[in-house]
């Protein structure tokens, strides 16, 4: 028999060490971007509440929106939950149903639990009862009581008048509520490093603007469609707010800097050019900072002292590198995870301008003085020649 | 009866994706610092030698020298091995006796392994003969074939005249090679993120120079004291490069900032100072970055407003951020990793003058007009009476 879940308990991290104040701000920002992801993903849904520093969705569709919860950033994990009172012999029955439609027969079992207010049992005791029900009430299970290391566990939440009752635990994606922080300008190319690099700023609480910078024809064609792809791939964890995409055309820039600068330094003059064309956009949608996918060595311009190089390009602005300490695996582990990785693995080549022997270590002054000789105005042009896609469109 | 292990096979990840000329070089660096490790924790052994992609150290104390190596950056993985011929009767001997010494009985087991030149056998023949010999030679062990999900493993790794067999692989710190980067400045609280930051960036090849504010008479008088700890512990990391930490005292200059600027801004001061130092010793040390630990919406400083207002006191050197987008539960398994962790935990407070309703969003130039009416010498008398420790000395 299928078991009635009447709603989730969502459990936030974070914020839950916050000040009161801000903890209640942040508490309801994310019951607003649960709200509007269960109506995305029409998920029915009777109301999102805030309550003892959990949010409860009550729904008759709980494991569906305990799935969607879960990708929403700032929930560390969900669980579907069978809602009963605090009385002994409805939180017995209910536990006991529960149990039968989820626990698998000849198995360990632990009866978990909390429970916050007066009542006219412990914690332990109401835990013991229900354990004795199962064993004593369902031979048929064959279940044995295993509190160190179960194989299935029940879960009891008892609160003042409410009890909650579950047996599984969805992971959430973590982080903070989008909205929680200010815009940030996401460079992204093709690859592997940047949708993470941008994803795990947003999962921080920040709303992108994504730029991409187009290199054709010195790109498959195949590049911007991927481009857009992961971007909105990205931008669907974003709720209430708008995301945006520029495509900026790059090539001019790219042709004017092999042309007049050093063919060792185009990795650098490339990555300048796009520090400068982010500021541009940072300026204009009132971003906070610009997000690169960088790690220390990973390729040749990404040497510290050519970080350097590339940091000068902009000053008034901080540039993130989430994954600056980061290891390749550990990002394509991520990758796997969110699915950025399906667009990345075929590893068609976006640009086949790079040299054969880069600069590992460039300085300051031959950048700037090699650009001096650049027409500048080419990066004013790209911008105005930008096509800008609105991802999402959100109510803030 | 215990194995005896001639040698141990270190194995690398990113170098391996490197251009040959690159490849070799970090493997070579990678190799020296091994050296270094196993004299420094008087691990004897005969030889680190380059070989096949791989580094082999040979040693009579295996075990000891595989876990040793574990803890040098570039290395993802470590075995200690047993060393024979390329033919059959010798590995079956070897691979037999390694077993006997490693298998428990009554388990599911695998011969697993790859084979690389010419031999009589195929790689699949000379897994299937020594699963053979185990099975037939050695019923009282009671074991069994398990291709897909063997609960115990014996791998052969056939080159073209040595075999090398093992049964455990060690988990490495990975990582790139020590001295493969520039040196950079990494800013060390007593909290928990500062030093995974550090950790983070140093992974990645970079040498550390630490530097500690010291907050006294406002801070517990612990705390300089569990800097050094820290910043110690985080040197032992570093072989064959000197590993400096300076204390900076650093009331003065935040005693300037609480009588002239607003107080909501205590903290934003506060850290643009210390970018300030971070930058003046940046360059005294020919750095190429600075590190920190800052987490985006962590604390009340690290906004992304506030980050931009942070950033802006320093233009001429990167602000590496590697946990800007990491959720606190990460960095605290981490810090449990690397044993950082045992320093934070009892949470004493290392700072008194955080304000009560701090800035959420200040403005960069509310920051640069208050610093005008402090006297910007401090900074300079401070650095001059830091305090310079030399927490590792290397050859280079």
């Amino acid at each position: 028999m299928p078991v009635e879940y009447s709603s989730v308990l969502v459990r936030f991290g974070e914020i839950g060490i916050k000040s009161k104040q801000t903890r209640r701000r942040m508490a309801k920002m994310l019951a607003d971007r649960i709200r509007t992801a269960l109506k995305e993903h029409e998920v029915p849904f009777e109301k999102v509440r805030n309550e003892y520093g959990r949010i409860f969705i009550e729904t008759a569709s709980a494991e569906e929106a305990a799935q969607i919860a879960s990708r929403v950033f700032g929930v560390v994990s969900t669980s579907p939950v069978v809602e009963t009172s605090a009385d002994t012999k409805d939180i017995l029955d209910a536990g006991e149903q529960l149990a039968l439609s989820k626990f698998k027969k000849g198995r360990s079992f632990a009866v978990e639990g909390r429970r916050f207010g007066d009542h006219d049992y412990s914690s332990q005791q109401i835990r013991g009862l229900l354990g004795e029900r199962l064993l004593e009430g369902h031979p048929e299970l064959e279940l044995t009581v295993d509190l160190s290391n179960p194989e299935q566990s029940i879960y009891l939440e008892v609160r003042a008048e409410r009890t909650y009752i579950f047996t599984e635990t969805i992971k959430g994606v973590g982080g903070m509520p989008t909205g929680t922080q200010g815009k940030v300008v996401c460079t992204i190319s093709t690859g592997l490093d940047s949708p993470i690099a941008a994803f795990k700023i947003m999962k921080r609480g920040t709303i992108p603007v994504f730029v991409y910078y187009d290199n054709s024809p010195h790109s498959n064609e195949k590049c911007a469609e991927r481009a857009i792809g992961q971007a909105q791939l990205l931008a669907n964890y974003i709720y209430d707010y708008d995301v945006k995409l520029y495509i900026v055309p790059h090539w001019p820039d790219l042709e004017e800097a092999i042309d007049k600068g050093p063919v060792k330094m185009t990795c650098i003059f490339c990555k300048r050019n796009m520090m400068k064309m982010a500021r541009e956009i940072a300026i204009l949608e009132k971003a906070d900072a610009i997000v690169t996918g960088e790690i220390i060595g990973e390729q040749a311009s990404q040497t510290t002292a050519n970080l350097r190089v590339l940091d000068e390009a902009v000053s008034d602005f901080p540039i993130l590198r989430p994954l600056a300490g980061d290891d390749k695996v550990d990002i394509e582990h991520l990758a796997q995870e969110i699915g950025t990785y399906e667009f990345a693995k075929d590893g068609i080549a976006c640009c086949d301008l790079a040299p054969k022997y880069p600069a590992l270590a460039a300085q300051v002054e031959d950048a700037v003085c090699a650009e001096e000789m650049m027409d500048a105005s080419i990066l004013q042009t790209e911008l105005k020649n930008a096509r800008v896609i609105v991802l999402r469109k959100g109510s803030q």
